[in-house]
């Protein structure tokens, strides 16, 4: 069976659980984890920022990070499929009382043309516009990084209308690797970053918020709050430590196994791949509905081994990770193309 | 100075102030205000309903009802320019820590195509799809007077697919007045109605919110956290009294004069108002890009003596209501006949 | 009947449904009722603050303070007895999200004693101490009205712990009457105040908070939120407005009628009125348990024309207010003799 | 250093490292993690319970709880010192928006006479009661073990009373072995029941909340939302399997030399350890105010090398566990010894 359905489901391989079983440990909750401390104070060098705190999941990072910038009554700007807005579970309302502004976007990007007279007015009828949060990369938005100008321009855009900036991480990493930029240049661009461990890098669990102190301060009280905050977690966080240190490089092979793959299946009749929107590790398929519903053909996909999720009525959705190599990109791409065969 | 900003801006007659003079009032919030009771069952009749709760406007009604449906991590599914989800602060997330399902409709209305496929599946990155929320009329979605028939197939998908419908039936009386249906036929397609006194029934304050026994038990649970629960309120329930025996038939003028406003100013060049689209007392103008911005021509018209909302950057917003008689009509028509000519 | 509940039972007046009658109205929620705008300016002045919003309720003000104070995750320090934590619905962890902690004082006021070491070290274990409530007059702590020197130097603690405070001034005018303080020389000591119209004062409904700009633009918002925000209600501040130029005066008789009444039955065989207690309209009877317990007997008064609510196993409640005169109050002692004479 | 300040400093053992390095693991967010399932239904067996989800932490687990059975405007009855309502941040009002009641016991523990009259009627003025919640053993409140009789005689009461009963099990394997009773056994007196494994059990991370499938598939969403659903969390899982297989046998050690501890510092002048309270691994030491502050005293302690924490002004906590053997308790009692002796 290849698993092409998300990069969350990437093992621990044999070093990073020899780093787990050799990890120092002590009680995070009081500061104690030597190896937490280590991690938090790595991923502030590597991100540029003051502080960091580490949490359970992307979800609980995004989520802190919108309980510590916003009250009941406030509201945040993001793209329509953004995962923090999305796909978990309608934290920000059930969580921290805030609204969502949705904004259509282009690949889950967005830029000024979609945010102009988007802050609201301060006026009792509208929630207050508070946060605008970004994804990168963008994942059911497209996959798409977003080049560093943009960034650069929506942020300012932020600034100057008085809004945080946060960003939603989970696939950081990804859009560097696929842009070009550092961590760090992204970062300074933000007010607060999560970063998600158990994706492309391959950690069992764990995420990352960064941030200033006051703001990781009280993020650090959502943690505790949520049930986040852990004790001898060092075990964990020697898992992400050892994958920012020895797996951060292969997330270009990722990149060109999703790229192959989508060359590939490109061809067959009836599905259709944008190739310049396969940016990174995602690659989403259009499926034309004379072939059928996503759903059903990602179940003849599923009959012959290949696991993907139907996202929407026409499209599927592949990840590529480091526990998919090059021949079993290769065998996906065969499986597509003899499905699709089957079901013309 | 002709006001068309909203109906809301209606002011008690003398005899309503009379009723409002005269009323025999208690403790309402031990149930002892006989007026308030009065009014209560009177709403019950009316709607064909078991139970009601006095509220002190419709953002208190409606927010009563999600408070009274909903759980935090719940959904409500409401047309894109729905009332109570875009112009009542953000209180579906902030007060009930519900979640917000934005759907494009036609006019503020929703239909089966545009429903199909919202429900939500029950997995857990996902809130939980609650409550069907319709409004009637439609204020910003454009003033529009749903069909009984497309209410019976929305709110019957909305029964199938297991979801509470509530209807923001802040206008639901010029709504019955367009389409020549009973209160009580609209609300028996629904699990609970708001009913709004300070619009075009012209009362100072005042809400209602009928539904079953259980649910408005629960929403007066709500009315007392949100400070709704008053004392001697039989002085303003006897206000709506009044306009329910007297203003109601009144509201069929003020679609005439929305009609006849419309007319006039559809053909001034540069303005767009689509005929088929004015049914009841609100009528929205478009205003083209070369006249200006509709905050730039709401300005002039101002200037003028004429007083209207700008609703989004092209958009235009009149109200009509029982202090605006054929003659003011008249007389605004030819103020934005004017306001243009010297704007070209 | 003569009825001792609350005097929340108060009914208007002629003159001052006159005072209704004649109101000037507009449109509150954009700021363009005069009458709402006169009373705003009103209490500011009269409690020498910034600015004041005028909200539906008492339990609507003070929880609009706490919505405009505090974030979820906050706490408040409060009286045992505090009505906004004991008597509003649960609203400050339902509205706001905050936390309790209950401090045991005496006859319902707080002292150094009872505060000391109360605020929260900033520990994530805990909730974060922000706002310090009082209530003056207590109503269920005993109907006491604190000393100018008490609310100083308890205030005085307060800020030395950056602590907000807040008056719960359900019946601040009591206070005033009973320890010859001004309003403002209370006001001065808080950063919120709350006031309630429709208790001792006589009005339907209503109630204002008072306290800087910055402050009360946020609690209007939470007043839009809670359904709050009325159209036309000068109607309902004009009741107001007459009652502060006119009704504050007559508190003295309530206080003097509740302690004649006090008086009278404290002789009583099984009752115990603390005489030195009894500062306001408010008293509190204790009832032996072998004269049956508190619900008991206030049944008897009440099968003999006296009603009276029962507070706790063995305490009932009187108060007194401007519809009770000198004669019913000797009527009111005579019939709880009469009772328990022929309970024994 | 010998540290007692809590049994969440217990570090992971060498074993229990490599049944974590052997993990077998999948995706726990789509239920495919074999080492999670594992031990979800070896807590289902233990506790004779239908379903369980795996949580991050004893809060986590308490919290998803609340959120799982109530809503806003609820409220939860609870011993005064119950470590849900008092140490986790102020999460029931700041996640659920419940009120808390809080109800003083002896030693942490509730029984018949502390909880009569205390079920809210079902009135506007008060939040609904709707959880009973107990602890057990109780940690602040003494570090007492229920007898089964009282806990039978207590969630009988719940029950009669419409109230849901749950057990904050954080140190319920404890309570087993002091009073000899199995987990089945108090767990079918409660809706849901806590567990934690980071405490005596000696994991490094991990709780479990059990209960019938309706309730867990809420607490479920409430982790997903708290982003405590995890990925390949059968590396953690592993040692609570490991856990539970090997370390609950040693507990009763934990509590020998507790008992061990307390005889030999109850003799110190100064302080009093009530040793007929000392019933399971924790032990409060009562100092008196000749000898300073708990504070004062535990720096003492600290300065030769025995940390415990100071819990209120003049009481100490000394919590003992499996990284404390007999020599290293026999230890302490001599620093304990001496360093009062030191202060006299």
């Amino acid at each position: 069976m290849i698993d092409l359905r998300s990069d969350t489901f990437t093992k621990p391989t044999l070093a990073m659980r020899q780093a787990m079983f050799d990890a120092e440990v002590g009680d995070d909750m009081v500061g104690e984890d030597p190896t937490v401390n280590r991690l938090e104070a790595y991923c502030c060098e590597l991100f540029g920022k003051q502080a960091a705190v580490f949490c359970c999941s992307g979800t609980q990072s995004n989520q802190a990070a919108l309980w510590a910038h916003c009250r009941p009554g406030d509201e945040i700007l993001i793209e329509s499929h953004g995962h923090l807005a999305n796909y978990e579970g309608g934290a920000p309302a059930a969580l921290t009382g805030v609204s969502v502004q949705y904004i259509q976007g282009v690949g889950g990007m967005l830029d000024l043309e979609h945010l102009k007279g988007r802050k609201r007015p301060p006026e009792q009828h509208f929630p207050q516009s508070k946060v605008l949060c970004l994804e990168n990369t963008t994942n059911i938005g497209g996959g798409r990084a977003y080049p560093l100008e943009q960034l650069q321009r929506v942020t300012e855009w932020g600034r100057s209308n008085d809004l945080i900036c946060h960003l939603d991480g989970a696939r950081i990493f990804n859009a560097c690797t696929a842009r070009n930029y550092s961590p760090a240049q992204v970062a300074e661009l933000f007010d607060t970053v999560s970063i998600c461990f158990s994706k492309g890098l391959g950690c069992p669990m764990g995420s990352m918020l960064v941030g200033n102190e006051a703001v990781i301060q009280r993020a650090r009280r959502a943690r505790k709050l949520f049930g986040g905050a852990l004790r001898q977690s060092g075990i964990v966080a020697a898992a992400a430590l050892y994958a920012l240190e020895n797996h951060q490089d292969q997330l270009a092979d990722d990149h060109r196994n999703a790229y192959r793959f989508a060359e590939q299946i490109s061809q067959v009749p009836g599905l259709t791949v944008p190739m310049d929107e396969v940016e990174t590790n995602i690659v989403f398929i259009k499926v034309s509905e004379e072939l059928g519903t996503a759903e059903e053909i990602a179940n003849r996909f599923a009959a012959l081994g290949l696991k993907m999720y139907d996202i929407g009525p026409q499209r599927i959705r592949a990840v590529f990770h480091r526990d998919i190599d090059a021949e079993m990109t290769e065998q996906a791409a065969k499986i597509v193309q003899q499905a699709i065969a089957a079901a013309v």
